[in-house]
Formats: C-alpha cells, sequence, structure tokens
C-alpha cells in the first residue's frame, strides 16, 4: 500500500487536472484501489489568468497559488505536483514559501524527452505564450543539451493559442485541428519531437487521430513523476 | 465565478473520482477557467474494501472515511460529494459526523432517470454485491415509484463483479464486454433504464460502443448535482 500522499495544485486548467488524475491513476502499476497513489487534489480555477498577469499586467496569481500550497501542506501531502506549466513561472517563490519538495514539470518533460528516446538536438516546444515569453523550456532543456524551437508568432496567435482556450472552453473537438497543425509545423521545421508545454494541449491532441511524430505529453510526464516520487 | 468549494471524498476507486472530476469539468457551463467549480478531491485509495466490509467481515472503512471528511472541512469546503455508491452504506454515520451537507449519489441516479424521461416503472441497477445487498437502491427508488431489477446472482459473479475489478485495475478494454452484457440482460427482462450503481461501470460502459437504451451514469449524475450546488 502506497503511503506517501501526493499534493496536486490545480484548476489551472480544471479539466487539465482531471486529466492529470486519470493519468496519476492509469499510468500506475495497480491491481486494487490500495495499490494507487493517495492524492489531494486543490482545483481552484479561481487563480488569476497566468498568462495574463505575466504579459498584460493582469493580477499576480502567487497569492491564490500561495494559499492552495498552505491547503496542501495542512492536509498532509508529502509532495506537490502543479500541471499547469505556466504557473511554473512563479516556481521560485512558491518552493520558497514550503518545505514540501515541487516536482518541476520542465524537468518531468526532460525525462519523458529521454524515455521517448529524444537525448539532445533540435524540439519543438509548444505552450502558452507567457510559458514561451518567460522561457521555461529554453533555458531548462537548453542546458540539458537541447535546441528549443517555438511556434512563430503568428502561429502562437492564429493556432496554439486558440486550441488552448477552446480546451478552456470544454471545446475539445475544435481544438484538435489547430493544435496538430502548430505540432505538425514544428516537425516540418526538423523539430525530432514536440513538447506539449501546456497542460491543455494534450486534452487537444487526445481529441483526433495520434500525431505521427514523438509527443511529450506535460501531463503524462508529471503523472510519471508523481507517481516515481509515491512509490520511492 | 463560482465560490462554493465543492469537497470530493474520493479514491473508491481512483479512477472513478478523477473521471467524476472531468465530468464536473465538462459538464460545468464554463469558457474560461474561473467560470468552473472550485473543488478539493481528497483521493484516498487505502480506503478500505467496502464490500468486503459490509460482506465479509473485512475492516470498517468508517473512520478513514470520516479522515477525508475532516480533511475537507479543514480545506473550507461547502458541501460533500463521494463518488462511490457502496460508500453511501455509510451516509447516515457520515452525515452525523460532520454539518457539511453530503449529496447522496442515489438521489443523483434518481434525478438522472428524470432527466432521460424515465419516471417510474421497471428499471434495471448494476453495482456492487455490497450495495446491492444493503438494498441503497432498491429501498430509495422504490419510495419514489420505481421496481428495481437487479442482475442475478449467477451474473453478478461472472460479469459485474469481474467488469468492476477490472476497472479497478485498469483494464478498460475487456470491463466492457462483461458490463455490456450485464446490462443487456437487464433491458430483456423488462427494464426502461440501467442505473450504472458504482462508479467503475460508467468507465467500463465508455470502453466500447455506446449502449442502446437509457443509462443513469451515476458519475455523471452526481457531477450535475454537485454543479447543481456550486452554482445556486
Amino acid at each position: 500500500m502506497v503511503d506517501r500522499v501526493l499534493g496536486v495544485l490545480g484548476g489551472m486548467g480544471p479539466l487539465a487536472s482531471a486529466q492529470f488524475m486519470l493519468r496519476l491513476t492509469l499510468l500506475a502499476p495497480a491491481l486494487r484501489d490500495q495499490d494507487h497513489v493517495p492524492a489531494v487534489l486543490w482545483s481552484d480555477p479561481r487563480v488569476p489568468d497566468r498568462t495574463a498577469a505575466r504579459l498584460a499586467g493582469g493580477e499576480d496569481p502567487l497569492p491564490v497559488l500561495l494559499r492552495g500550497i498552505r491547503g496542501l501542506e495542512a492536509a498532509g501531502c508529502g509532495a506537490i505536483a502543479i500541471p499547469c506549466n505556466t504557473a511554473h513561472g512563479w516556481f521560485a517563490p512558491m518552493q520558497a514559501a514550503t518545505d514540501l519538495p515541487i516536482l518541476h514539470i520542465v524537468d518531468a518533460a526532460a525525462a519523458e524527452l529521454r524515455r521517448l528516446g529524444v537525448t539532445s538536438g533540435r524540439i519543438g516546444v509548444m505552450g502558452t505564450a507567457a510559458t514561451l515569453a518567460m522561457g521555461l523550456y529554453q533555458e531548462r532543456l537548453g542546458a540539458l543539451g537541447y535546441d528549443c524551437i517555438l511556434p512563430p508568432p503568428a502561429e502562437m496567435e492564429a493556432l496554439v493559442t486558440p486550441a488552448i482556450g477552446l480546451v478552456k472552453a470544454n471545446r475539445l473537438a475544435e481544438s484538435y485541428p489547430p493544435a496538430a497543425e502548430a505540432a505538425g509545423n514544428l516537425i516540418a521545421r526538423g523539430a525530432a519531437a514536440v513538447v506539449l508545454g501546456c497542460t491543455e494541449l494534450p486534452l487537444a491532441v487526445a481529441a483526433g487521430p495520434a500525431l505521427p511524430f514523438p509527443v511529450a505529453d506535460t501531463i503524462d510526464a508529471l503523472a510519471r513523476a508523481a507517481i516515481g516520487w509515491a512509490m520511492a
């Protein structure tokens, strides 16, 4: 029986956190309820929009993020996973505010790339405009020897940002074509794999035919990291 | 923005609670994160097996259930939903132990039957052996004018119980045929609709072609009840 309790700071968006809980369960080596990872999901969709905060002077999400972390501490969790890439722009102040280890989603994505056999070279990264502008992936994956390429601004505006918004509005079928097109374009520009560096994107990509190239799904990546922590 | 926080006492099983969170999100009338229902999911798969406790003298799950309720109270939740039918065998002592209203899953199933246009007469009920032995559905739906029929013991053993176990072991594709067969047999015996009175069963039934008769899914039913509470 697994006795480490995972804290999940979620709600950003709520569908992505629910999907994270589903994958945390389906990826666990379990034969019955009692083999699964105990978890507390703090799903607070009221967290102010992370992209608006970073790029447009919107309300700072940090106080609401810290409220969630306090709740997960009080619930007896032993580590925290945050199935929202953009929220990792506040990773340092969150980690400074808690003794619990926070599993970093970009480290999990790097492990997922290695699992896919992609250990260096050019990779495509899709994410929110804020995640890409903050350089979350470029910096951390660059240090590991990857060369990150991004969708050009026109494709961010026409394809990636709308796909993310459609998932947040529960319009999954419509989110697939723009997400798939932007991912395919990164491969056409020489990427060996595409990182879905926004947790809405795996939901978009799952709403149509499987993409015919390696894809690092950051929901699955973080779920695998969390199972690894819980079973250690 | 929705400000009522839903507490979800889950982990029984963990896949059913994750699916509940997914449906809570997809069934909400939302255009962006901030329109969704804030929720805390206490997913504790360590709760002792409810069926074993009721039918085979296994460990009492009530203390672990009450620990979860205390956690949800401390997290600031305003009501509790429990996406596990069998756990409702402990509804009375749980409700007696908290001031928070607990949304009863059988009442939610009754509302789902009405939504499907089935307002009286014969209905089929599938569930764990303990849920059926406790008469959770027969008593509460009987009072509303329904006549509940159940799978015969041989089908419980050969079809329903294995289907539930396969979902708990993450073997969804294999869980479909026995679940679909047992449901079809209830319709053949004159039921106007089938209630999936175990939250593993909607996952089994979703793993194959849609069933060609009315099905009341208790995950969706409870999610609709929770959204109704949160938006009230």
